[in-house]
């Protein structure tokens, strides 16, 4: 096979790559989070992640993955592979992909022996591999673990050498990382705005806001979907503050002026934190009857601090005689409609209102699969009934999906939006 | 800054490198969800992954990226950037790396036309970029969007272009990549076992288990920990069923013994399954009360499909006043105890269990913080009560922490690891 080779490589300036390190990173069940929470950081800076990768335990390929990353942009963020053992070989493959020798530290190690004995240990003598640093780096104090950082600032690349934990990479990235990075970036105005949006598909939302986002490169646009939750964000990257703040503006109108009334949310707030406000601004209460939803309706609605102002509790009626002994659904309309119907929604929704004696009430009643039940209810078909002053309604909706998780979390969502809309603004 | 060149590279035999490309899964939101799978597949026939790469839209760092990967590993998977626009370079960087021309292949153009003519839609005249082909490479049809994939056999490096959607790329990999994967690797037997673990902290599970997983290369352990359940999952790899089998035994005899009665699956069944399955076999049924948890607990115990055949219901007594109402808990009692305490944890299930008419129920009662509420509880206090044939108990616990989503999921495991006891084996 013939490479051609690759001459040009974009700018660096104000670009970062993330390298996570450990063959326990490459299993089926393992996310890296660490970059996650390191992108967000950098992005407040205005500094851009280009790449991120995550390489097992292997010297060689490790130092590769550094001098190209190195070679490509101004930042390099290394985290995990600080440990004491033989396969904790990042401050190896980092001294051999800069050229630059290891160099015992006598000062960290004894750090780590005082370590060891506040917690009435002796350090194993494979505890000094920490204590080795790379010629001219800074020390990066670790006060959750043993593990120092590195902050080694070469001509073309500054790299950080973070340890694996969360927790700890957390606080030393924050306490000593951020600090020198602010004072190497040119000051930028970062602002961004969300939007979330319930009661249409990604792809209808997508199809409706991509003319407009599409035509600009800032602010960046990202439309995340999770269960029926929509979210449009935008982040812009200016100079100054007003001019950040316009840009957002300028197409935040538009997307705005777009999607109306579907938009339930011009901050982050989710729905349940909307609908505690509403409720808290008119002294309203909430209670719930839950059936196919099993508890997550409630659960989301407890989800927020301070919940208990409004919400006073809920009957999870799983069986029909519960239905009938919790919330009053009399026998004769189970006979008659089955337990997944509009009837029943509506009865379970005004019982559970009269029984907890609230202002508002939501019932959620439905077949969430994987197979069909007794009541031979389609699976995926969901009533929601809601309960209020003066009010009393039902809506339906069949979602073609015997996912049952998808099913009961759609469901909740679609509860809890049209609780929003009822609710008014 | 000089650069050691890094001259050897390990076997590249049965490795497989994955590469995630597009500037949307850079963002402090996303993750690349598809590698998970992609891994978990690629393990099942005994390949490896040895790294994994996301990198944004950029010609060049795709290029080198993809050129890097393909000296250094026997597989290249690629997914995503196979749409029209202008951003989606996956072809065009992948063609740059091989050195191979990109050819317009008129048969994937007339499928994306005719894909568009049943939606009544006319192709825009960008989709024929998703019909340019790299020379030599075979087709890899997409049922499920209009991009195809493509499959170049390079003479060092098998590279895979998969489509981003994971709907569209989980189909693909597995009707189209898989069956030639098998072709291409040895057979190998690789067999899994899981145990789940409650009762004790990750860091007491690996305390106990590391002395001995750590003498085996071959199974490979990872331990996983989410909200207060632990996982050991053990991967074997011989050329033999016998000998996976017997490899697994050895190490799976060791933990066992280890850790005795605080394994409570040995295949990967959680709680709430293996409390189903308990449930079931005694004709036994179940309802909760929760305060805390505010329909948590019962939502994991509903998720389980069939559940209804067990689970009657439940009461989310979110105020005192439910509780009494809902689950006959003495005023007097909450008065002299506080809603926060054993003896309202224990009357809770016992009012629940009566109330619904069950042979089994748990409550929940806590402080979920963040903030210390009106009854003075500490944050993170929680109370578990379980009323069954014959029994009443509880059992307190108080977190170290004002997480409320991590109290109210670690109190909804510890309610269900305490049913799981009494229920017994």
């Amino acid at each position: 096979m013939r490479f051609k080779p690759v001459t040009s490589i974009q700018s660096k300036d104000m670009n970062a790559e993330i390298l996570a390190v450990g063959s326990e990173m490459l299993t089926p069940d393992r996310v890296d989070t660490n970059s996650l929470f390191l992108t967000d950081q950098l992005n407040q800076i205005g500094v851009e992640v280009v790449a991120k990768h995550v390489v097992g335990d292997d010297r060689d390929r490790l130092a590769t993955a550094m001098r190209l990353a190195m070679g490509a942009s101004q930042f390099l963020l290394i985290s995990g592979g600080l440990g004491p053992t033989e396969d904790d070989l990042t401050r190896d493959a980092l001294a051999a992909a800069l050229g630059r020798p290891l160099i015992f530290n006598a000062e960290i190690s004894e750090g780590i022996e005082e370590r060891f004995r506040r917690m009435k240990r002796v350090m194993p003598e494979i505890n000094k591999r920490q204590a080795m640093v790379i010629e001219g780096a800074e020390i990066l104090s670790n006060d959750r673990g043993t593990a120092p950082g590195q902050w080694i600032a070469g001509e073309d690349c500054t790299v950080m050498m973070l340890p694996g934990p969360p927790h700890e990479l957390k606080l030393m990235f924050t306490r000593e990382c951020m600090p020198r990075l602010r004072a190497m970036v040119p000051p930028l105005a970062i602002r961004t705005k969300v939007f979330r949006i319930s009661g249409m598909s990604e792809s209808d939302l997508d199809q409706t806001i991509a003319p407009i986002y599409k035509k600009y490169e800032n602010p960046a646009t990202t439309v995340l979907a999770h269960n029926g939750d929509l979210q449009v964000h935008l982040r812009a990257r200016c100079t100054s503050e007003s001019e950040a703040e316009a840009l957002l503006a300028e197409v935040g109108d538009q997307i705005d002026a777009a999607l109306g009334e579907r938009i339930y949310s011009r901050n982050s707030d989710p729905l349940e934190v909307i609908i505690g406000r509403k409720l808290k601004a008119t002294g309203a209460t909430l209670a719930v009857a839950e059936s196919a939803t099993g508890g997550g309706l409630a659960e989301r609605i407890t989800s927020v601090p301070g919940s208990s102002e409004y919400f006073v509790g809920g009957f999870i009626t799983y069986t029909r005689r519960m239905k009938t002994e919790c919330v009053g659904v009399p026998e004769a309309l189970l006979a008659a409609h089955g337990a997944v119907s509009k009837e029943v929604a509506e009865a379970m929704a005004a019982g559970a209102r009269e029984r907890a004696g609230v202002t508002w009430a939501v019932s959620i009643t439905g077949n969430a699969g994987p197979t069909a039940d007794g009541d031979e209810a389609p699976v995926g078909s969901v009533f929601i009934g809601i309960a209020g002053p003066e009010f009393l309604g039902s809506y339906h909706r069949i979602w073609p999906s015997s996912d049952r998780p998808r099913v009961r979390a759609f469901a909740a969502q679609m509860a809890l939006d049209m609780l929003n809309r009822e609710l008014g603004n």
